[in-house]
């Protein structure tokens, strides 16, 4: 692997599997393959599992690991061609360059306007960042992937399950605030490439992008949707055709009544989790939740993807 | 140990002294005890002393430290069956639990309430922390304790008392904020259990916690509270009775005309120290201070208590 | 060395830049030099570069590396005698002295009050800090004194020069914003020490300390100082004499028309640079420009200054 924007940079997912479980094993079975190695994990936006999780997985591998807070200095431009005589004092020309030089690999987080679509859906930031930088990029978290997150996904569906193929439930979630859809887009292209047996159920109007569901069953009723479920993984997420908005719907929240439809389904949330406002506490604190052992995935996920990277180097 | 919450945790004061102090003499003496063991240091405040000894000490035994602002990122819900829709964005029934699969000893800092004593006086969120944790807790200032603090106090005490019973003066300070009540409470807990002679001196009202003052004296005339003392402790603290208010009183700062009423005393003060309120120039600058040296010894009671921690896992 | 807080603490120059180049070449040759020892980096103000490229190059050296951001915290006070009742938390006597005991090298940066000139103009912060510190002190730029950059600006030229005492032309900036005057006065230092053939160009009015330009050419006609240069030095600067205050000159960027004055030049420039407003796109996209590689020189700069210091320590 060269870089890891997307979930299409994974050359053999069964491979890569199979080398996170190997890491959570023994996380320290490689951990001479990073040394004199620096990573640098640059955040736009807050981070608590991303950030450590990933920290963690460089400093198994023997890697130097620099964190550094973008929003606390100065803001980027990432437009060409502009007059920057506004409040954005240095360009991505200059900045993606520039640290390509500070580090080996460079993990960036940026989250969407939720506003400018078009610029979203490019996944603007993260490609201008990959096509100036020297470096391989590793994405935290970008306007609309996060594929750090579908990997950790994957390895704990695989943990799980009892088959092959199992039924698995992308299930809208009620939130205060209108989010990313970032999550959801990479767990679906996950899934679909695993050719997991996935259900996306949301309220009509908070549909995804057509271009990541592709022709992926939505069903609107969530109760059906969740029959016979083995996952059912929740997660809140702003409208794709009416974009950024959001609904407060607390009926959608994932409730044990609704868990009973399912074939005793593992709960899946990629957290931090609003309780009783996206899952019911009884659901969320049931032996058949795995958001913390999902949460702990994410080590070794991103292990996975920085010893590819290095031994691709 | 098994974690240090409070001076209660710590099996031998005597041992971990010495343990300290050994540290001091050879900081790299037990260089490989936390190799490929991880410190992970969260403040919820800002913090200059606590944060640079720890890691220091940390990296003294060879283990990986990574150090987090919470304040910086969302804000932790520590109430159970709370619906979430406040602008509380993680509960830390998740935070304790996934935060403890990416580290092996947890730093915490918290600061109280200053409002609502009854939960201040549980200890509410180090506790709730400690108990959904599934690695040691190691306290960095909570809401009503400072036991890092407090051990660094009593072997800086150790260093430079000339018989084994010292009388030691806690003495209120005016300062311009009302503050917490943990670093007096923590000291007062290790006086106690190394059977000082301790007197405590404040202006009524500035009372502390009957649960932690017990039968210390206390002396509402710091000029006679001073008379014959060896160690000279001032701290601002709020009022426990009158909850989290204070009284700016010039009168009680630490000056040289109360020091002359001591046995030479040493001063000491945990820093930071607002000058010409808390304590005058010319007694900060004298040579029987020892605040500096006091917070050398953040350092080594900081590594004592890892160690002892680390042997024990 | 012992401290690097101007470019007058380096005794000899051209050691210094050898020294810098062979650890271009071979970063890690010199990883056991720092074993044990601490490099302790305190910023008040943002950094990009600076931060990366001084933790890189402590980290090069094998040191263990401790960034913090003092703007997150608490304010110093750097005047003696105050009575500390305002915002500033912390005196610089205690801070200075508590920090020389958590780490063996301390970098420092603060910018200029752009008020108080006298202040400023005795760098008044980080001298304060150098006289009380117990360790050395390496600049990561002060209120009016940036040497780390002039170094890796001195190794540019040395690397891109044809000959050994170029013409070098510093040319003033428009910038929406009033700017320190540190970068301008440690390169002009700097050129002077090395017998550069430096000429100043700047708009009447925004002219630099005489005691820091001396009898350094300084010609008004921006045009007239870029005839036959071997580099343009861009930078953005507020007023010695109008202390603090700036004017915005668009006229005064650096252009195309302006760079085929010159024996094409090479374009240098700190960064963080505002895209046409302080140079054209095409003169910073241009083969000539060696902003990047300049940045990259950072590194080898700041592994230099440290070495030296861990060397005579």
């Amino acid at each position: 692997m060269k870089q890891y924007l997307s979930i299409d940079d994974i050359p053999d997912v069964d491979a890569l599997v199979k080398k996170a479980l190997t890491f959570k094993k023994d996380p320290l079975s490689a951990n001479k393959l990073g040394i004199g190695k620096s990573l640098l994990l640059l955040f736009s936006n807050p981070s608590l599992r991303t950030r450590l999780s990933t920290e963690m997985a460089g400093k198994n591998l023997g890697m130097r690991v620099t964190t550094m807070d973008l929003s606390s200095g100065w803001k980027l431009e990432y437009e060409d061609g502009i007059t920057m005589n506004t409040d954005k004092a240095e360009h991505i020309q200059e900045a993606a360059r520039v640290v390509s030089q500070y580090a080996d690999i460079i993990g960036f987080r940026s989250f969407p306007s939720l506003v400018d679509r078009e610029k979203d859906y490019q996944d603007f930031q993260i490609q201008r960042l990959a096509n100036l930088a020297s470096k391989p990029i590793i994405n935290m978290e970008s306007a609309i992937r996060h594929p750090l997150q579908a990997l950790a996904d994957l390895v704990t569906i695989m943990e799980h399950s009892k088959s092959k193929n199992p039924k698995v439930v992308l299930s809208w979630a009620p939130h205060p605030k209108p989010l990313p859809q970032a999550v959801a887009n990479s767990f679906i292209n996950m899934m679909r490439r695993n050719e997991m047996d996935l259900v996306i159920t949301h309220p009509k109007g908070m549909d995804l992008a057509p271009a990541m569901v592709k022709d992926t069953p939505v069903e609107y009723d969530q109760f059906k949707a969740f029959k016979g479920a083995d996952f059912v993984y929740t997660k809140s997420w702003s409208s794709y055709s009416n974009y950024g908005q959001t609904a407060f719907l607390p009926d959608w929240m994932v409730d044990k009544e609704k868990m009973k439809k399912t074939n005793q389904a593992k709960f899946m949330h990629c957290l931090p989790v609003r309780r009783n406002v996206v899952v019911a506490d009884d659901v969320i604190d049931s032996a058949d939740s795995v958001v913390i052992s999902q949460a702990n995935n994410r080590t070794y996920a991103a292990q996975a993807i920085l010893s590819e990277i290095l031994s691709n180097a």
